[in-house]
């Protein structure tokens, strides 16, 4: 089955929208989804943000919250921006990283997202994701000690120089078998359809 | 007839892909389309930007040329990333400041997108200028004269003024009567589809 690579961050409030939405999309196109959690703030570093865009500049800050608004209800779903915005994502990622070794990316990718912008949780919060892990099955315990060890945190930051060496820049962002490149939610469309040519 | 504001730069290269479909998507709709022609620089400066985004962020400039070029392609448009880039826009705002006064603004703002995109000219050119406008019937001395008076000059900085008021960052941007902002060549469908609520 041809694949393409989601690649998004937590904080990233796009990527929910697209989290949301993209297994039935990719299911009704015949492509299976990997899933590609990185870190953005290393790439807004490098492009001289010590922050989100919508935080760097608030006039695009208050139009992203409108937009998202605007598609969520026309799609039937809750949308909050988190407090605080944009949410610190790391511990999520890190467990992330070892979903996706284990098989079980998929539902936590969407519980994280769910969580975080329509039930206003603080995904920063070991409570929290300790009770995502129990809600999907798994020992917290035994994932906090996976997700803290010096190899997986190496494998995210591994992840996000990956990131920047495919010329991602933003999130959600698709990458294709053959390295094509498509960045943002309201272009999964496009990429699944070049998956597919 | 409902009526909706189509904001745009010359300069930029995502209002190319609206300027060239803009007309029959809102003939369909059954709304007016009112050109709303201003200058990105002082907007950008704002931000702390000195020059287009696309040339600070170079990763997401190589994004935007293919971005645009996958559907430019899709629509079967030519193009093609303008030298200088970005182009240097303010003769031709300024002509169409007078279009707009005079009701030619649709074809003139065409036919520069067309020709700064399309054909590669240069539009900061008085030559290129002057070709385009004794192509749409008009007499480029007495339209220079007009451009360049103290009053069209000042109506060309109100109206960037009433652009940054209006909370609009980036180009091609879209405002209906009741103040709603849409950003972006891929929000056209929605912003239509909100006049015609």
């Amino acid at each position: 089955m041809p694949e393409i690579e989601f690649w998004y961050d937590f904080a990233s409030t796009y990527s929910y929208l697209t989290a949301m939405r993209i297994e039935p999309l990719a299911k009704a196109a015949g492509v299976r989804v990997a899933y590609r959690p990185f870190l953005l703030g290393p790439i807004f570093k490098a492009q001289g943000l010590t922050t989100s865009p919508f935080v760097a500049n608030p006039v695009k800050g208050r139009y992203m919250a409108r937009d998202i608004g605007r598609i969520a209800g026309a799609r039937g779903l809750v949308f909050h921006i988190p407090d605080p915005f944009p949410a610190h994502s790391l511990a999520a990622a890190r467990i992330a990283m070892v979903a996706e070794a284990e098989g079980w990316i998929e539902p936590f990718t969407r519980a994280v997202f769910a969580a975080e912008f329509a039930a206003r949780e603080d995904i920063a919060s070991t409570e929290v994701l300790d009770l995502i892990l129990s809600g999907l099955g798994h020992d917290p315990a035994r994932i906090s000690a996976a997700s803290g060890t010096p190899e997986n945190k190496a494998a995210l930051r591994e992840r996000t120089e990956a990131a920047a060496q495919k010329g991602i820049f933003g999130a959600p962002a698709f990458v294709t078998a053959d390295g094509e490149l498509f960045w943002g939610d309201d272009r999964l469309e496009q990429a699944l359809a070049w998956v597919k040519r």
